[in-house]
This record gives C-alpha cells, structure tokens and sequence, in this order.
C-alpha cells in the first residue's frame, strides 16, 4: 500500500462555546509525495460524522481553504482540506499556481493524491465513511470531479467554479455520487459549450445531478483573493459566494442526511 | 380604473397551533374579466408581511396550486393564487387547457392579467409592497416573467418550469425583480437553445439572476398530478420538487429580508 498515514504534525484545540474545534495538520502519502492536509472537527459532537474533503484553488492549500474547513467544521462535519501538491506547497504568484496545477493536471496524480486524501478521511474514527463529500474550488473543483470518476465512494461532488472536464467513456459506469454544480454564469474559463458538454455527459451517464449558474459570476466568485474585477475573467461575487454557501449547506444535510 | 377588488366572496378560518390561517376567495377585475384568486395568510403572524403571488400552470388555478399558497402561508408570507382565465375557470383535459392558456399567452392579458392580481396584494393591509415576489408553473412561470417586464414593483421573480420567453427590446430597461429560474434540464418543451437565449437576455439586462438545472427532470416536475413518465415530456420528479421547495425558500427569505 503506496498510502500511508504518517503522523499528526501539529495539533490545535480551539474551544468556542459548547463546541470544542480540533485542528491537526495530517501528513499522508501519495506514492513518493508527502502531502499536508488540514483536518478540523468539532470533538464535542458524538462520532461517526459526515464528512467534507476539501480540495484548494492552483494557488494550493491557504488560508482560504482553511477557513472554508473551519465554517463547515462549525456545522458539524469532519472537514479535511486535501494537498495535491505535496509538503502544503503555496504558490507565491499566478505564475507559480499554473506551474503547480500544471505539474498535476491531466496527469495520474490528479486521481491519486484525491484517493490519497480520501483515504485518511475514510479511516478516520470520527468519520461515517458512507457520508462524505468531496467539494473544490476551480482547480480542486475539476479534480474533486476526477476522484469521482475513479468511482470513489462519495456520497456528493460539488464543484465550485471548477472547470468541467466529463468522464471519460471508459469511467461513465464507475460514477456513483450525487453531483452539485456552482456555476459563474460569466465565466470566460468555463464557457456554455463546456457546460453544455458536461451536462450532456453525466445525463448519458445517468447520475443524479444539479447545476446552479449565477448571473453576474465569472470565474473564483467565491475568493476574496481574486479581486473585484470580473473584466479579468476571475473575480470575487458576494452575491454569489453567499447563494452558494447555502447551496452547499442544503445539498450536504441532503446527501449526508 | 379599470380593475376593481369587489369583494371577499367567500371565507374560511383554519386554526392550527399558534397559526390563524385565513382563506378567501378574492374576486377583482381585469377589465371585463371577473377574476377569483384565492388567499392564504396566517393571521396571527404581525403585519405587513412579504407575500408571493402564486401563478397557475395551464390547467387554471386549481388544488395544487392552493396546496402551494398554503405551504407558503404557513412560512409566513401572505399567498395569492391569481386567476388568470377569470370566473376561476379550471381545463378538465389537456385539450381544455391548451384552449384556455392559448386565448391568453400572446395576448395583453398576459401582462394585464398579472397586474391586476398583483395590485391586489400590494393593495391588502397584511401584505409589506416592498417584499413581493411572483411565481408560476409551466404557463405561470412564464406569465410571471411576462408580468416583470412591465416594470412591476417585485423583489423577486421565479419559474418553476416555465417557457423562457425573454424580454422584448422595449422593455429591457423595466426589469428590476431578482430572477430564480427552476429548470428541468431534461425539459423537451424548453430546450438548451431556448434557456441559453433567455440567458443571453438576463446578461444584456443586467438584472440579478439564477438558474438552477435539475438532471432528469422534466416539464411539470414539480406537480404529482404530471404523472411518473418522464418520456412523455412531462411528469413528477420528487427530488427535483423537493429541492426546487427548498431552493425556493432560500430566495424568498433572501429577496424579502
């Protein structure tokens, strides 16, 4: 087994109220890559949990993830965010985020460091491992569709402004997730074809699936980071960060209910 | 002025725990159509309340859609069904139901139809003018985008498996409602060309809209009167109904907070 579970490198304990928030950062295995995710849970809710698996934009696993962990973690679900590019590499520039994603996109690694990832959470003690959800932004939305198509055990997929990339022929049989769609209307990096493309592929594969498109959205609507100008193709929406939030929340007590 | 609220002509008083419920039927005018709409609201709750106008598919304004009105009175808003075929007039047959719609889509009573249910609401003493939001069915999802284009005071507007007839050029610059679109992706009678079209005109508009595409499902997704047979074009789809409930309480509590 090329996976492993090494160790619990850091440990926090935050106590807020009735809830009693752990943070570890989980050192795992993909092959030859040791990769850091970020776990947290709230220790004081009875176990086993559904679970959220968390994937990061291209700029890597930062404080946005982070935080994105810690408001699922405060609704109750283990929140795992996944590394895919190994030591919790950052990138420092946009020209870093697209080497990065790039030295990972359209290779192997793109299924096996997400069944990595999933893998810790699965074997987690805290975790109903027939409840949980892979969800990414951009990047980690079009992986966290990879993972499903592995046929992974997933109760739900949910992109969020993630490129749209369909199964491959051979994967179609293998899907068995439920998929939710968060969608920039605007988006230049994911246009109607890809769309319309995508949506034909999982209606032949037969799967249960939604797409929501918010007008007005363009690409990373959900990051502060990404700045208030949509004429650049990716820009924050508070709008729709805010819908989608409450997208999310309603497809996860869904699928995990 | 042409429409007229004549009387309340007929009265029911429902009480359940801390809920009043109050139903009438309302009769108003549209010029020389008599109209009878039927309302719902829970008098306990205090007054001015966010309302909804409630449009028929068409079939005419039967027990579905006073289920409905009753669902979203219990919620707290105050709930119109408006007639738009006037004297209540319901289709016993598919056939009965393309006549009567057919003698109002594409006609101005349309548009005049809407109007005078909404001045109704707006003109009731329970009902907050600011926070109301038109919805429809099929026929009445598209009556309710036609009623938006006049330039009517909505918060908000939503199609439940509505025709996506777009704005005309003239009134392009009335629209001032959020727009929610419900959409069965698999829906025959409104098809990606017609969605795509409708949304290239939301864009130009520059209102606030969403569109949430639900896989498999059909045109009258929501009704269980549509049947289970999906290749017919129309048809019940539970989850599809559930999550569009659920989708829309979300927008309503958005728009009318």
């Amino acid at each position: 087994m090329k996976r492993l579970l090494l160790c619990c490198a850091a440990f926090g304990l935050v106590t807020t109220g009735e809830a009693k928030v752990v943070e570890q950062t989980v050192e795992y295995r993909d092959g030859e890559v040791t990769c850091r995710g970020f776990l947290v849970y709230d220790d004081n809710l009875p176990g086993p949990r559904p679970a959220t698996m968390v994937i990061h934009d291209w700029t890597g696993l930062g404080d946005f993830v982070r935080d994105y962990c810690r408001r699922l973690a405060a609704l109750g679900y283990v929140a795992l965010a996944a590394d895919y590019y190994g030591q919790g590499t950052t990138a420092a520039s946009p020209q870093e985020a697209g080497k990065l994603a790039g030295a990972v996109r359209g290779t192997p690694a793109m299924r096996t460091r997400g069944s990595a990832a999933l893998a810790v959470l699965q074997q987690h003690p805290r975790v109903d491992r027939t409840k949980v959800v892979a969800l990414g932004f951009c990047f980690g939305g079009t992986a966290a569709l990879q993972l499903s198509y592995t046929g992974a055990e997933l109760a739900g997929v949910v992109s969020l402004h993630g490129g749209l990339t369909p199964p491959e022929a051979g994967d179609v049989g293998k899907l068995r997730a439920r998929y939710l769609i968060l969608h920039g209307a605007d988006d230049p990096h994911v246009p109607p074809a890809q769309v319309q493309t995508f949506e034909e592929a999982l209606r032949a594969a037969q799967v249960d699936w939604q797409l929501i498109a918010y007008g007005g959205a363009v690409h990373a609507f959900t990051n502060p980071a990404a700045g208030h100008d949509p004429s650049r193709g990716a820009a924050y929406h508070e709008g729709a960060a805010k819908r989608s939030w409450e997208h999310l929340k309603l497809f996860l007590a869904e699928v995990c209910g």
